[in-house]
C-alpha cells in the first residue's frame, strides 16, 4: 500500500513529515509518496532513503496555515494538498495524511474526491482514550453550524469507522448534551435525538461531557463548534495537569524522590494522554481516505497517522460507510 | 451576616448540608439558616448546634432532582429553594446556597428576586483554576440557546463578579470559539464579537477550549450548552486522570514506591483540581446572591460555597453589576 504525505503542511514541515514518513517505512512496511517542493524534501531526506518504498511527488505550491481554506484550495491548483488527493483519485495512492491547514485538507478532499451519497457534510472524527476503550468524537471542527440531519449522518459515518477500523462490535452511539433526559439539551439535540431513535442504529441516548472519558458509549456525536472546544480543552487540560503535577511534586523532598522513582510510570501515563498516540483525525464522508494531523505534530504523530490511514484504507470501511449512509438516507 | 442553606437539595441532603453549615459556622464566623424539613434537619444536627449562629427555617416541600424546574417552582410555593430566596427578598438573609436541582434554583431566584435591568438571561458562572489565576467561565448551563446580546451581557456580569469578588483588576474577557481569528467560529460568535469590540470592556478576542486552563484571559464567555459540556468534561477528565495515573503507578514496584512517597504531593494536586475548592457556581444577573453547588457536593464544598456567598454578598458586587449592565444597555 502507498500513502501520500503532504510534506508542506504542519508547523515543522517538511522535516517532521519526512521523519515521520521514514519511521513509517521502517516500522509499518508501507510505501510513502511525499508531496511537495522537491528541493526542500530532498534536503530534509539528506540521502537517507530508498526509492523502493519512498518517492517524491513534486509540486510548487502549498496552502499556508493562515490562508482562507476554500479560496486557497480553489486558486492553487498545484498546492500539495490538492495534488495529494488527486493521487488518491487516480488510484496511485490509497490515502492522504496532512498536518497542514485542516480547512484546506477538508476542502481539497471534497473538491477532488467528492462527498459520499447521503453525507451532506463531511466531518472530522477524533479518537479519545476512554476508560473502557476508544471513544470516537465527531465532529471536532469541520462544521460549525449543523442541522439535525447532519448530526445524524455523523453518527452513521462514525459507526462504520468504529466498527471496521477500531473493531468495535455494533458501536453504541451517544448524543452530546447537557443532561441525560431527553427533555434537556438545546433544540438541535432534541430534534437529532428523534432521528437516532427512529433509526436501527445502536443509539444509547444523550451523554454529557464527562462521557468522552468514561467510555460509556463508543461514539459521541456533536456539532463541530462544541467538538472543537472539547478537543482543545482536553489538550490544554492534559498539558496543565502534567505541569501542575510536576510543580507540586518538586515542591517537597518526598515529592522529588517520588518523581524520580515514578518517572517511567509518569511517562507511560503521559503517552496514554498524548494525542500523538492516535496520530490524527480521520476525515469521514468523502470518497477516499484522509487523515488530519495537528499542526504541531511530532514525527511519531505523523507515523501513527500513516498507520491509521493504512488501517482505514485496507479495510472495507469506505464501502460500509457508503452503504450505511444510503440505507439511512430516508431516515 | 446570615446565609440561607437549602437543606433539602443535593444527593446527600440534609446530612451534607448540615455538616457543611456547621463547618462554616465554626470556620467562617457566619450565621446560617437551614431551610427545610425541621425533623430531618434536627435529626441530622443531633443536638450538635448553637442557636446563636444556626437556625432552622421549617418548610414542608422541596424540588426533586428529576422534576421539571420551572413547573415545580411555580407549583410548590413552600419548596425550600423558594422559601430560601424569599428570605433574601425580605432581607432576613444575605444569600442562598443550594446543591439541589440547579434549574429550580435558577427559576426560584428569578421568580422571587427578579432579573437585573439589562440582564435578559441570568447565567451561571464557574471558576476554574487557570495557570495564571482563576478563570471565570460563563454560562455553564442556564441558557442553552443564546443570542449575541445575551452573551454580551454574560461578559458584563462576569466582569463585575471577577473584579469585586475575585479581585481581578480590569478583567480581560475572551469569547470561546474555535479559532483566534475573527473570521472563524460560528455566526453567534461573529456577531457577539462585534458587540464586545464596540464596548468599553477589556475585550481580548476569541479564545479556544485550552484557554480555560491557561489563564490568558480572566473571563471566558460562551453559551450554556458549550459551557456545560466543558464543565462536565473537565470533571470527567480530572477523575479519569487521577484513576489512570494511579493504575499506571501501581503496575510497577518503582511506581508503587513513588506513589507512597508522593502521596502528599498527589493529594495537594487533586485538591487544586477539585471543584469543591471553589465550592459552587454563582448565579449572575438576578437581584440577589445565589450559589449553585454540585448535586454530589461534599460538606467541604458546601462550606466553601457559603464562603463564596459571603464574599459575593458583603461587597458591592450586585450594585456594580447592575450599574455596568445599565451603562452597556444600548451597546
Amino acid at each position: 500500500m502507498e500513502i501520500a504525505v503532504d510534506a508542506m503542511g504542519g508547523d515543522g514541515a517538511p522535516d517532521v513529515e519526512v521523519q515521520g514518513a521514514l519511521e513509517a517505512v521502517r516500522e509499518l512496511g508501507v510505501r510513502i509518496r511525499l508531496v511537495g517542493k522537491k528541493e526542500l524534501i530532498e534536503k530534509s531526506l539528506n540521502g537517507n532513503w530508498n526509492k523502493e518504498n519512498l518517492a517524491i511527488h513534486h509540486c510548487d505550491e502549498w496552502v499556508r496555515m493562515d490562508e482562507a481554506p476554500l479560496k486557497a484550495v480553489r486558486k492553487k491548483k498545484d498546492a500539495s494538498i490538492r495534488v495529494a488527493f488527486d493521487l488518491v483519485k487516480k488510484k496511485q495512492v490509497s490515502a492522504v495524511v496532512s498536518a497542514g491547514n485542516s480547512g484546506a485538507t477538508m476542502a481539497a478532499s471534497v473538491l477532488t474526491l467528492g462527498r459520499m451519497e447521503g453525507a451532506e457534510r463531511p466531518a472530522i472524527a477524533s479518537v479519545f482514550p476512554g476508560q473502557k476503550g476508544p471513544v470516537v468524537l465527531i465532529d471536532v471542527g469541520a462544521n460549525v453550524d449543523c442541522r439535525p440531519k447532519h448530526l445524524f449522518q455523523f453518527g452513521i459515518m462514525a459507526h462504520a469507522f468504529a466498527s471496521v477500523c477500531l473493531g468495535v462490535k455494533d458501536p453504541k452511539i451517544g448524543l452530546l448534551s447537557i443532561g441525560e433526559e431527553g427533555s434537556k439539551g438545546n433544540e438541535q439535540v432534541r430534534l437529532t435525538r428523534q432521528l437516532f431513535e427512529s433509526s436501527n442504529l445502536n443509539f444509547w441516548g444523550n451523554v454529557e461531557g464527562r462521557d468522552i472519558f468514561t467510555g460509556e458509549v463508543d461514539i459521541i456525536v456533536c456539532d463541530g463548534f462544541v467538538g472543537n472546544v472539547a478537543l482543545k480543552l482536553t489538550e490544554g487540560m492534559a498539558e496543565t495537569f502534567a505541569m501542575m503535577l510536576e510543580q507540586e511534586m518538586r515542591s517537597s523532598v518526598a515529592g522529588k524522590a517520588a518523581l524520580m522513582l515514578g518517572r517511567r510510570s509518569l511517562r507511560r501515563f503521559s503517552e496514554k494522554l498524548d494525542y500523538a498516540e492516535y496520530g490524527g483525525a480521520p476525515l469521514l464522508g468523502v470518497n477516499g481516505v484522509g487523515i488530519i494531523c495537528h499542526g504541531s505534530s511530532s514525527p511519531k504523530a505523523i507515523k501513527n497517522a500513516i498507520k491509521l490511514a493504512a488501517r482505514y484504507a485496507e479495510n472495507d470501511t469506505l464501502e460500509r460507510m457508503a452503504g450505511l449512509l444510503v440505507k439511512n438516507k430516508g431516515g
